[in-house]
């Protein structure tokens, strides 16, 4: 095997190799402290700089205005499906979910499992979650409205993001967050599992509008509130220490790319080059509807089963690994988050090319 | 500074060099897979071998019955303070605390919040915590007895435990776990952060016996149940697959160190070491009582807090870190997990020494 591979991986996903390389270098020394960044207190004055630099970063990437407090939590955005309903949904309030597939679906579940009313104002569960609903059917005064920006499983993303008019939109961005230019005003909260465009599995990247986290009942254990990770900048507790050393690294190999916008571009290029290989094909066959394809998750079929399982073996062969679809979907499926770069997809089109050519 | 200091912080703290540098050693290339352990899908055989071998090392080196499930959460301790009241106290159920410190007092604040009927058992708030109680007024039938083994600021420890007349005990070891043998059969919950015996900060791991397991009600959110991760071997979702990583090569360096026994043996002669010198000085004062004392930390004041300052301040100069008490206490503590060699302890008693020699 290659000293590395293509990682094509839908997350925990590719990383960029500079940062792994830096993480490296001082792994057994950090910054002359004489001791390993995993080994630091997280109330020192080296991890006080790595927490302050993170948050910086992410607010000045996203262009995030005062008003949003950004804080890192456990438990991934799994944890987020529960917190945001427990926090957010007052007393006689509903909450407006857009169902656009498995995530949505499980953070509707979690919602409902803790009694709160739930609103589904859309659903593209009628035809198998493969594009994004346009209109919506929203409550009168929702607490938030909830969205998945970018359907990993089912590989489809929003492309504008839907008028809730003045209520607080609630984003699931795991797989898309940093991965493109978006104006963050509607938005009440934003929270991204670290292990697609972050960083390694293990950090809840949240973003929460102040008048948000100020919504967090006292009967609520401390840290299930939101306003806990406010007030205490993520440092209630020993946070984890170092996904978020390793997210600051991340945060800042994105500035010297020349911002979200530069990255933007790349993964444009990236997608337009994937899914022009599909459809200038007979042979592949995308199975997101067109106005609705993710630039992250690209999905598609084969004519077979049998040539799918032969085209993950052969192109793991070739040393691109994660292909295969998620087992709900089947197929393949090439994940192009921020750090699998252009020569990556370009490898995958050309063995695709090739492929086709031996089996069409 | 030197490469490595003396590391004697109290949490994130110590970690074996060597497991240090397998881990970098194979940072960007896991095992021939191309891709960093970083990078790796959790759902892949390499995780699965990882999180297999984790568990197993877990339950062999603590003797654990196949009652026992090993499972790997996040939220650290903190979020144990709540987890073992929300899913192990059911209905019309009390549980019983004993009241050591600080965190102790956290985990019974947490029980309330939610509405628990909470007894304490036994306090030794009355001398500033600085012993361990030996007598309990415990409830008739308590749904478990929760003790803090080592109270890592006050720098006591239980040196046997109580006899819960066959209430599971549930017991937070975040600082002494894998330091020492015992008889885990009268524990129902044993959970522990790994940032001082296990590895990084970033996952917390959980002992919980199947009967307590089983009493998670389902209208609890699907991740707040102990259920939940028992069912899914820790992967209902994306786990901090590092961090599990890191700690399954910190349990296989204890095996090779000869196991916890062997481990106990020297932790034993640490804090021998550390109490002679404090005890042979009329310069040193411990602040535990002698019959409650903490091998895990080692807590002690100076004359004056000029002299405190200044030990901590020419300590660092000496390559000794991490040395200063918390702030509720103020002295010194010096933290002996499992990772901070024999050597560490010398260097710092020769050190202590010279420094009473100056100014004594």
């Amino acid at each position: 095997m290659k000293e590395r591979v293509f990682n094509f991986n839908p997350g925990p996903s590719a990383l960029p190799l500079e940062v792994l390389k830096e993480a490296r270098e001082e792994l057994l020394n950090y910054r002359s402290t004489g001791m390993s960044v995993l080994e630091i207190s997280h109330r020192s004055k080296e991890f006080d700089e790595i927490m302050a630099q993170a948050v910086a970063r992410v607010k000045s990437l996203m262009g995030l205005t005062d008003d949003y407090h950004v804080v890192f939590m456990t438990g991934g955005a799994s944890s987020q499906f529960f917190y945001a309903p427990m926090n957010l949904i007052r007393e006689g309030e509903t909450a407006d979910y857009i169902n656009t597939g498995t995530w949505s679906t499980k953070a509707i579940a979690e919602a409902r499992i803790l009694g709160k009313s739930v609103n589904v104002a859309a659903s593209s569960e009628d035809e198998n979650f493969t594009y994004i609903p346009k209109e919506f059917n929203f409550s009168p005064n929702p607490a938030y409205v909830h969205i998945t920006s970018n359907n990993t499983i089912k590989g489809t993303q929003y492309h504008s993001f839907p008028d809730t008019r003045g209520a607080p939109i609630a984003a699931d961005m795991s797989s898309d967050i940093l991965s493109r230019v978006f104006d963050p005003a509607p938005f009440g909260l934003i929270y991204a599992g670290a292990q697609k465009n972050i960083g390694p599995a293990g950090v809840t990247l949240v973003i929460i509008r102040d008048d948000l986290a100020k919504r967090s009942p006292e009967t609520l254990p401390t840290m299930l509130r939101y306003s806990t990770y406010v007030a205490k900048n993520s440092l209630f507790n020993t946070p984890p220490a170092f996904a978020i050393y390793f997210a600051n690294l991340v945060f800042k190999w994105i500035e010297s790319a020349g911002g979200v916008a530069a990255v933007e571009k790349v993964n444009n290029e990236k997608a337009r080059l994937l899914y022009q290989a599909i459809d200038q094909s007979g042979f592949y066959r995308g199975t997101a509807r067109e106005d609705s394809r993710s630039k992250m998750n690209v999905t598609f079929r084969l004519p077979t089963e049998e040539l799918e399982a032969k085209f993950i073996e052969d192109a793991a062969g070739e040393g691109m690994g994660g292909l295969k679809g998620h087992r709900s979907v089947g197929g393949l499926r090439a994940s192009l988050y921020n750090a699998v770069g252009p020569d990556a997809v370009r490898a995958l089109v050309s063995f695709m090319g090739e492929f086709e050519r031996r089996h069409g």
